[in-house]
């Protein structure tokens, strides 16, 4: 039996239909390629996120027996629940890291949830003593068949808007996305690859991928990526199998062809990102050689940059380098 | 006979399609409103203008007399028109102003135009030269009834996604995007009102709105505000008998808070906007309780900002006060 099938995420589109933008394939000739950003983070809560807890929501909802939901997620899924919940008149608790960015948690809170931030390797345990305690229903970030539902709604756009891709780039945190969007992109368009990029820094799916079997790094490890949001140190055990299936390669990038694409996603791109949200970008402008000919999609997932940190990327050239293309405007 | 019809806007849709992006409405109630922007900053040259462009060539190659094509223009209306010639096989000279932003000229010259720079008030002239001398076909920015109905096929978007709303906000310099939105929103929206917004620095349409006679600024006066696409001293005569029978209301907007809205649509919208570009939502900050209640489309209608002014922009708090609602993130 298909643990997540094509069925499972048609029927996720049509619950998230005017919930969730139906984001366009962008043009982004400026990388010098045929390739077409697909911008996440123009979504409401600012990442595709709102896709998955948006589709698990709902079926709570359907259900009728939940009056609250709890989660843990380094931010924007929690953004994403929140704003979920909040709509379907649910209560919701979210369990962040106290490394979380100051945005996301204070954008958690402005969507009327409660957040508690503990030590990031308690989270999954605090989240299920909370669910058991309040009788709240868990909503997991990434390890949930209704969760990648949700963001596998990305692949079908995609198939729609252009059927003869060659292959479309996703980043990894949790796997969560790109195992939604490997369903329906290898359902749909068994021409295209389906790639994961992750950070050098927090490269987990790599070393999983080339070893067949599930490693996982340490927290302490994925926190010295900027891209805050892909520092989960292992990918969750139905996003695995779904990886194993439908995943063909994975990439990985350096801090400074993140900072880069976080760059020129802004200034040619008119999109403002967050780094997790560009490091898919980044894997293309790093690695073009390796991508096959034909149009390729990446997924800007996100964009809840810290005002700061973008303002740094946008004028901080000298510091990136290594062998990232640079482009005037 | 109605100078331009929701049949031409129709047709020019017709013509666009993979073309011009399908742009969603974006939720933006970070402004404390019902509001939605349309986000015309995401299409390929980064402006509404190649939707207008794009028909008109279209209509050109239809008629199959025409190698080249030629016109004057700030720079967005170039830029489009340039894409949109060589999309067509077509050759393309543009005539910009000497003190057109230097990213700007750039672009149009990156995708293969001709580019005469003259002082402002010789624009016109100088292009009505070249048409008579080279018989290229000319197609100007805005006095055009095909690049007007090109530019309406963003009201029948937005009529087609939010056909309750209250209100719509369209930046007006030549009249050419809000006329074409003008003829659309009233023939299928006709409880909406269509709002036009301009600088107080280059306020021409205001003076002619309130004296029901076309009035002209001074291109040394208009050139003082930083939006630099408006700065067209008065609209044409074909947007000004458009514009008299489908604008209900004239804003005109601070400087401070065309940059709020630039540092917030990137902020809080994740959009990278030009200043022109930011002059509608600017008008929504400045203006709200001017506006009516339900639902308000403000049309960001370019994201050709130069980088330096954008980080400016994000970081120069201070400056921006004037009334503006200052949010956090």
């Amino acid at each position: 039996m298909d643990l997540v099938t094509l069925d499972d995420i048609r029927d996720a589109a049509d619950r998230i239909r005017g919930s969730a933008v139906r984001t366009p394939l962008l043009s982004a000739s400026w990388t010098g390629r045929d390739v077409f950003c697909k911008p996440e983070s123009l979504q409401p809560v600012g990442s595709f996120k709102i896709r998955g807890a948006t589709n698990a929501v709902a079926m709570l909802g359907a259900a009728g027996q939940t009056s609250a939901v709890v989660t843990h997620s380094s931010g924007n899924h929690a953004q994403a629940l929140a704003y979920a919940a909040r709509a379907a008149g649910l209560g919701a608790t979210v369990v962040m890291p106290t490394q979380a960015s100051e945005v996301k948690v204070a954008a958690t809170r402005a969507l009327g949830a409660t957040v508690i931030q503990v030590a990031v390797d308690d989270r999954e345990r605090v989240a299920a003593e909370i669910a058991a305690k309040d009788g709240a229903a868990s909503v997991p970030p990434y390890d949930h068949a209704a969760v990648i539902a949700g963001q596998g709604t990305i692949g079908l756009e995609i198939a729609e808007d252009l059927p003869g891709l060659a292959a479309v780039l996703v980043q990894v945190s949790g796997g969560g996305l790109i195992s939604g969007i490997g369903v329906a992109i290898k359902a749909l368009c068994p021409q295209a690859l389906v790639i994961a990029c992750e950070p050098e820094l927090a490269a987990d799916l790599a070393e999983s991928f080339a070893a067949r079997e599930l490693r996982a790094w340490t927290s302490f490890q994925t926190a010295r990526t900027m891209a805050d949001g892909l520092r989960v140190p292992v990918v969750g055990g139905l996003p695995w199998q779904l990886i194993r299936t439908h995943v063909d390669d994975v990439l990985t990038v350096s801090e400074d062809a993140i900072g880069a694409a976080v760059r020129l996603l802004a200034l040619r791109g008119r999109l403002v990102t967050e780094p997790s949200g560009a490091v898919a970008t980044a894997a293309l402008l790093e690695h073009g050689s390796r991508l096959p000919d034909g149009p390729i999609v990446t997924v800007v997932s996100g964009g809840n940059v810290i005002p700061d940190q973008f303002v740094q990327l946008l004028t901080d050239r000298h510091r990136l380098g290594g062998g990232v293309p640079e482009l005037g405007w």
